[in-house]
């Protein structure tokens, strides 16, 4: 951590600064110049609180030089952590795809999209039961009686489920029943709710908010992580810009960047990003490319008649076709699909 | 709403599109030109999902004509919502502030600050018992425990309580003892608390998230009023842009945008826009003067000293300043100032 | 400046990197921890390039602690600067108003207009005679002649012509025929024109950029103050974000955070930031009450024939309604207002 | 085009506005519902001003549906536009790339750089001699002379140049001198440029400002092919977010969004974008894999002392490595690499 003093600062405040800074357990360096003194602190600042430093009236600047987080931080932890859900593995090479509709609608659907995904290559299955939807009046999921339908296509396809969590009351249920609890976007920094995922068992498949930086991301990781469930997949879906003709911006730099930061796997779901089908493929590719553990992608069998999504939704025939150029471009990059 | 087709489709597609509509009840004109064809749809489309629209083939786009949001549209609600809270009332010409530190701390602290408040001007008192932080190692709130104190400083003075909800797990806690139940930024989307504090009969403070529309804020509130609750307060504390000298762009424009398009009222929050104490005024007094119904300032009586947002708490001093323009600019706008 | 080395580096390469800091005239102080090494520097470091340390393999970062601008720093130049036009004032607790058409179109029209706004109690005339338009085909403006009929309309009222250059062919002409030469947001970063413009004895309207830093403006306008012109009035009219319901997000929080930064006046234009007639209003009071100095305003005698921008120009009566309340809250908030 | 009159409007208001609109040659179709009603207009809506429409009282809201530009719009020109510069071609199925150091600082560095890059597969060549810097204290470029360097290493290597233009000024020096001009971001809309370089014969690569849309993008680049240019070649190189990691925010959606509105070829600048040496194989990976038609990209031969953006350079031998991936990617979308 840096601290810049205001320029005609007092000795003696400096000092008592240095001595504050010291009685917290730091090493701290001291560069004069005319005019600007500059205090260089080392130790471990993860609980140092910038603002309050920046506080002080003689403090002009208060910089970070540490990652605020640790148990998610690739220095402390240098390979890349795998996480295993049944037969599938998301990381350290692995390559896995989760595909299935926006939301669970039927038995016959949801069976249906699963040994079509599966049959593609699709390692694991996706649905929402619990839809978060910006609108009150629009469809907002099948809920528990969902959830069942879901386990009944595990059932026929032997495929383990990736499904959304919007509460902190169904953490039990979920618990039991959901192989991969999937944290969405607008819950990204809904901390009760991390909290309380990082108390289950399951891995968690936690999303990227909308507008929020790889560093306030990776913390909500380590919010969830910190509970002692460490088994956390960041999943990159496209940030807010001012370009209207997406739904959201994919950001690809977020798969080398957070990469770099983290020794946690990061998927990249391309239905998302786009909002419109026929860019589903360009984008998934683009992630595979970059380095991507994975990749989530929306899959129904009648998208004109979908309940939500179905415009972004590819049909099992446009997926089998995409999973045949995945294949080819994961073989390239030296990674390994998961089937 | 209007449906664009796509150059060269053929006329029976139309026409089924066109059924389509109008077994929903909704009225279709349609407008042919060479090589494109309009349709414009009339009607209630409030639940008419553009999504599902978009899918078809034939459709090259879709557009809404009429707002989303029902309950909290001006459109069906000329007047001004006014909500009151013991013998404040924000809106409808009523300006009042909410004033507190950003987290209770002590009963000391929390009743100093809300004496001091109170006697230069606010008419409500904040102090977060539950916090929502970035890091999971930073300072949470002092929880219920904090509730009570808030209480106590209630007691003291006779103001109404402001705190943050972040579960739905306390719902009938905040029922119980809080005056106004605050929903935050990184909460705004998280629609079953939404849904809960909507079945509650305490006024709901609901602050933008960091990088919503106005339409999406708005539609935040109509989650809460579709279950009941009528009382909601909107709370512009600034987006987040690519500017990193202040904490968040405070929006003005969202003052007068969203009073055109809804009827409830707008106060804002200065100091988590700005993120600097030396901010907080003019930003403050721009409010004001843009139309705002109200503010929600942090002060704290010994910033330097603050479990959390030190930095830009103003001191009760620097406040009682403040308040002092805040009076003449209400009054030269022509609002009452509730004390 | 800082930089931090990277875990492990060792010694005789940071020694390396120190001697070459002291070669550039910069005092070095070093802070040794576990596994971190940070350098402070300070001196004038304006001219230092981070990019080339980062690019040295044993550095983790580089952060700049002094702004790289000089001519408009505050620091360095502590009192206002107020830039003189005729009888017109900016800046140092005057405040003028600049008011007319966005586009000349006729004699009539401007000198109409010029009259009107005259009356009403604008300091200044604004009014494009090139205009920096989306389309090749949409109206370019009347050119040189409408400089011509500028002309006119400062003959029959005396008011000084604020009007926007769009290439430095230009140059010469504007300093002949123009009192305050505009560069348009879009031209923000177009160095040559900067530089050009520089190089002239008329006071620059410099306006942000769409998605420009505070910084990044400063530095534009340090420019045009590094070739001799040192007359820069700064511009906010909004920047762009996610939302698109304004046509940009007016920043007001730009007013108290650059004149902090710098000494230079900052004056703001609502018509801009709003893109409706009816926002001007509100966003303009905003303005006053943030501290601007000043705003330029578009007025249009027949808005609904406007040859660009009449959906956000105010009528005559409109704009004199307005400046009614501009002249109390100018008052309120202890500035002059220049007529 | 698309217009929503008020609810309420009286009907010889309509009327008046559906005259106005037919006077100018168009189509207009009515939809009447319960006090909404919508008028649907076709034809050539290309020079019909938005704004003007939107000001006339009665009406709500105003809507385009058809693309503002032409000569760059895929509808009018199916297939996709090749340029072709020597013996490189951009476009339809056919891959190049450009590389070459930030700027231009000797005949040694400049003629050893393009016979690397040369050596390694780039068709093209690039280097800067007229830099657009954020600080006027920070090297300019080589200008002229820096040009002539680039004639010196294109003689060497039979290697075609791409260089940056800043000012209409030197426009006819770079239609004598250079094979490829480049309009930087920051010039995307400074018109005057854009028309002046339409006048002349060498195709023009337009970089993609930091925070422009799609669609203005594309109207830029009409710009130049209104004026008889129709060789320009769309660079994305990264768009302004709140991110502050990279330097830019590749947005890999823009290649098979624009790739759709338009058939001019589009290329990627993972240089600028990743802001980072070690970013750019991911994101160059990326580009291609999402379907870009070639690759610009910063090498130098020693990048720890380049005179600007060395951290993102690349060094011969890691741009050497980094071809050879290209290049298996290039063949596996089906394209053809243009050595």
């Amino acid at each position: 951590m840096v601290v810049v003093m205001k320029p005609g600062t007092q000795q003696r405040e400096i000092d008592k600064l240095v001595a504050q800074f010291q009685l917290q357990g730091l090493q701290v360096g001291i560069t004069n110049g005319v005019g600007c003194t500059i205090l260089g602190l080392v130790g471990d600042t993860t609980a140092v609180d910038m603002d309050k430093i920046s506080i002080n009236e003689h403090v002009e600047r208060v910089m970070r030089v540490q990652e605020p987080f640790k148990k998610a931080n690739r220095k402390f932890h240098p390979e890349d952590t795998v996480v295993t859900v049944g037969d599938a593995k998301i990381g350290g090479g692995n390559f896995s795809v989760i595909a299935g509709p926006c939301s669970v609608e039927s038995e016959e659907q949801i069976v249906a999209v699963a040994e079509d995904v599966q049959r593609s290559g699709a390692a694991l299955m996706r649905g929402g039961a619990f839809k978060p939807r910006t609108s009150p009046y629009s469809f907002q999921g099948m809920g528990t009686e969902g959830l069942d339908l879901l386990l009944k296509a595990k059932a026929a396809t032997g495929m383990p489920i990736v499904t959304e969590i919007m509460s902190p009351k169904y953490c039990q249920l979920f618990e039991d029943k959901v192989d991969v609890i999937q944290v969405g976007a607008r819950n990204m920094q809904n901390f009760d709710l991390l909290k309380e995922v990082g108390k289950l068992s399951k891995p968690v498949l936690l999303k990227r908010g909308l507008s929020n930086s790889y560093e306030e991301w990776i913390m909500s990781a380590e919010y969830i992580m910190s509970e002692g469930n460490e088994n956390v997949i960041l999943c990159e879906r496209g940030i807010r810009t001012f370009e209207t003709y997406t739904r959201n911006t994919l950001d690809v730099s977020a798969i080398p960047a957070v990469k770099k930061m983290s020794h946690l796997p990061v998927i990249v779901d391309p239905s998302h990003s786009a909002g419109m089908y026929w860019m589903v493929e360009p984008l998934a590719l683009a992630a595979v490319a970059a380095g991507a553990d994975g990749l989530i992608i929306e899959v129904h069998n009648d998208p004109a008649n979908a309940k939500c999504d179905g415009q972004q939704s590819l049909t099992p025939e446009r997926f089998d076709n995409l999973m045949g150029k995945v294949s080819a471009l994961v073989d390239l990059v030296g990674k390994t699909l998961i089937k």
